[in-house]
């Protein structure tokens, strides 16, 4: 099973730019297939801007056909608007992704930065330079939401996610 | 316009238990013409529990074409895990009302206690009593989860929904 090729979606959801990165490859080889944003319209309601996150996964569900979708799980800080927001715009991905029929993962941070840098407290900006580095890219990928959703798809293939729905489903 | 008959879905979103309401009416008259709850799988993946409900709203649009939703806004507390959840299970009732084409409205519970009660700082209590009292039912509405999405498609009903979005919009 090893040497099967997997395509994975990576996910970094937000209610202004949702990252999003196809890798894909096995735990030995990968390849970035294509990445972009989603960028939710600005004004309007909620339920509109949240919907537009839902088309844009369901799209990329339908063009790349991933067998997974990996996610990192929220950092909310302390603030409970902000965590409203996130969890929103997190269940648009898990939605699109039920509707489709692919599942999805989650990792936490830490586990992210351990698969891609080997330090479960590396820097954001390390993760993005190894993320470049391991997918033998040029340039690194920008913004920073795009670089996220390439680490957690990365994450996803180097752990063959064989732990990841086993974690999330014990919390 | 007074006169014309609407059918509103009243939401009370939840993870462990999203409570429904359907009333039919103007903001003269109106009945409950059915309620009841959504009860997510308690165990496994958050994306399948937040599905349940996904299915369970769009399956509610389906079976009552309701000319619109309306929900809470949510009271978060100060717990950010919690606010998360929260938001997850709103975003399903959002989003399943935006591929059903019914718009979403949302009230904040100020509103729909001062709608249902004429006191914005009104008991919980008191808001199912009135609602009770209001639908002409025998037994007040249960559980709590029911009653106070009663309350909320009667708010919106009462208040003909006019200012609902632009007050979202101008959050």
């Amino acid at each position: 099973m090893e040497s099967e090729t997997r395509t994975i979606l990576g996910v970094d959801p937000g209610i202004t730019v949702t990252g999003w990165a196809v890798v894909a490859g096995n735990a030995n080889q990968y390849r970035l297939v294509d990445s972009g944003c989603i960028r939710p319209r600005r004004e309007g309601f909620m339920g509109d801007r949240l919907h537009d996150i839902f088309r844009g996964i369901s799209e990329l569900c339908r063009n790349f056909a991933p067998r997974e979708i990996a996610l990192e799980e929220s950092f909310c800080g302390k603030n409970v608007k902000t965590a409203l927001t996130i969890g929103q715009a997190r269940a648009a991905v898990f939605l699109a992704g039920a509707e489709a029929g692919v599942p999805v993962f989650e990792y936490p941070a830490r586990v992210v930065k351990q698969a891609i840098t080997g330090h479960g407290q590396a820097a954001k900006r390390q993760v993005g330079y190894m993320a470049q580095h391991l997918l033998g890219l040029r340039e690194p990928l920008q913004p920073e939401d795009v670089s996220d959703a390439a680490a957690i798809a990365l994450c996803h293939l180097l752990r063959q996610g064989s732990t990841a729905r086993i974690l999330e489903a014990a919390r």
